[in-house]
């Protein structure tokens, strides 16, 4: 009764004021659905410890763009942890001025994802961090010129020394993937509205924001966007009812198709996770759409296909801003300093026309 | 006599350990040579008095790359806090991945030079910030768009406001300069081993840094590099007496002669500032030379007209060395969301080749 009321009141398009049990029916719903809050504490991952010298080693990597080739970009480049962890561009801007072929993730509560990548190609953070540093288009650096760049520095070798003990030669290629995932499990937004709302402050979310997360649901949107990231736990065909154009869905970028060779794999991506999507637009793998509005009624049409009208699109785009969680503070690392043995920049690759 | 003694220990090359008494003549020496500790406090600029909102803004500023048309570039890209103040390349990659004519100069105590840039072209901080925002080979912006991506933020409407109390119209593109300058301002690096010792700790610099510091006043270095930031202060041909090679010294960049057009400043540039210089390879205008000890010798050969021997630029170079202070201790910035006005990254100059 409770929800049906909630639903009247959202499909006459009048704002109710929601009572205490008509919260704690939509909270019931909403767990049912799957939408979990951030647990507390730092998330573990496998084979890799987390400890303070692994954190604090991966916060200066991840600056650092003496891991590019170049040494002017760095993982902060493109998840710009000010930003809402990604770099609001399209397509990221890389080596010698070239764009990658798809949006770059975020890396906040990336370690709630099932894989990494809109492909999900890497099984962890740890897997994904050695991606952007080797690719042409991005760092374009050789894991070999890493670990000559990370021994040629005082500072980086006992560092690496304290977080990987017991190793014969801890500055390795893995070990900085290791330590860069080590400070990205630390990356997590809690204390958004939503999860202080889930966890039964009814104040925390407006009215219009809970008849959006109730649109959430009843239009299925939850479906696959679920679980403690609203997403990045399974993969689905982009344009499973109606397929968007190619400005959204370039024919060109088959998607999982790449990592599995599975024809039923076409066209297939991970379903984006929405904790604080309203931070990381443009939208979609493309980057091509850059209001969240659109977003919300083009997957209506491609993916529900059910009509998503403009005022049932701001009550989701409402529900959706409640996501935003508290944001990261870190402290800029000083980074340890070049010798004589540190490979220079390597500018030399000519740049793409775009 | 205690002077005599520690030049006869320097020219003799063994090392001598100095008194309480050596220590107090070397220091009334370098005193005399105008050699400054960094003064306590935040320094004082003129006509922008410095608050804490400015020095806040001013630090989202200096952080955000969508001051650039790309949304690539920030300030922080080319002057690193984490990396001495520059970016550590010959010189800076900027827009469409083009390199710039001159090595970045260090943002950290850039207050204390007498004028910005390698030519003196900006009277002082505020100036400046508005050269590379503009330059098209660096963040190849316009002023208008960059006031119109400010005011499409309401965070930066409301922070441009309270930093800038009684001002009809605050969100300026003199007023984004002036909040850079008041956060660089807060860019001083304190508490070296020279600045310790100079204010009385004998045992803050190494008897080699103290040797140093005795041959870079004997041999002259201390002519051009001095007051507290150990240069910045004023212009002197590069090749007083020996002109270096072409790739140390291109034909093409005349130096202040760009600015002033009078004959006599051709190949005029400013003496560069030494502190954290052990931070900042590559050196001078053109970032040709990556070796301290080499740019030591060349300043030799080229300003000084003497031959400085290895052993004596290491000493030199040690106590430069003891000009490396504490670094700026920051915390990232979490900069305003972007909405619906503001303008999109324009990413489409074409690259050009280097």
């Amino acid at each position: 009764m409770k929800k049906r009321m909630i639903a009247l009141a959202v499909s006459m398009g009048f704002v109710a004021t929601l009572t205490a049990a008509d919260d704690s029916a939509l909270r019931e719903k909403a767990k049912s659905a799957g939408l979990l809050p951030i647990p507390a504490g730092v998330p573990e991952v496998t084979g890799n410890p987390v400890t303070r010298e692994k954190i604090d080693l991966g916060l200066m990597l991840f600056m650092d763009p003496r891991l590019s080739a170049s040494g002017v970009i760095s993982c902060n480049t493109c998840h710009n942890l000010g930003m809402g962890g990604d770099d609001n561009l399209p397509t990221s801007v890389g080596h010698g001025w070239q764009t990658g072929p798809r949006n770059s993730p975020t890396v906040l509560n990336a370690v709630f994802n099932a894989a990494q990548f809109w492909d999900g190609r890497a099984e962890d953070l740890k897997e994904q961090a050695k991606g952007p540093v080797q690719a042409g288009v991005e760092m374009a650096n050789k894991p070999e010129n890493v670990v000559v760049t990370l021994k040629s520095m005082p500072e980086y070798v006992e560092r690496f020394t304290k977080a990987f003990p017991n190793e014969p030669d801890p500055v390795t290629f893995d070990n900085m993937a290791k330590a860069i995932e080590a400070f990205e499990v630390t990356l997590v937004t809690p204390g958004s509205p939503f999860d202080d709302w889930i966890e039964g402050n009814d104040a925390a979310m407006t009215d219009e924001q809970k008849q959006g997360l109730d649109l959430y649901i009843e239009k299925g949107c939850s479906a696959c966007h679920s679980g403690v990231n609203f997403g990045g736990q399974d993969y689905f065909p982009f344009g499973l009812i109606t397929k968007p154009g190619a400005d959204i869905l370039p024919p060109g970028d088959k998607g999982r198709f790449e990592v599995t060779k599975t024809v039923s794999d076409e066209y297939v991506f991970r379903a984006g996770p929405l904790r604080n999507i309203a931070l990381t637009a443009p939208y979609f793998h493309s980057g091509a759409v850059w209001d969240l509005g659109a977003a919300v009624a083009l997957m209506g049409t491609a993916q529900l296909g059910t009509k998503i009208s403009d005022e049932e699109a701001a009550q989701i785009v409402a529900f959706l801003h409640a996501l935003t969680g508290e944001q990261p503070k870190i402290e800029y690392p000083i980074l340890p300093v070049e010798t004589d043995d540190t490979p220079r920049p390597d500018l030399s690759a000519l740049p793409v026309a775009n």
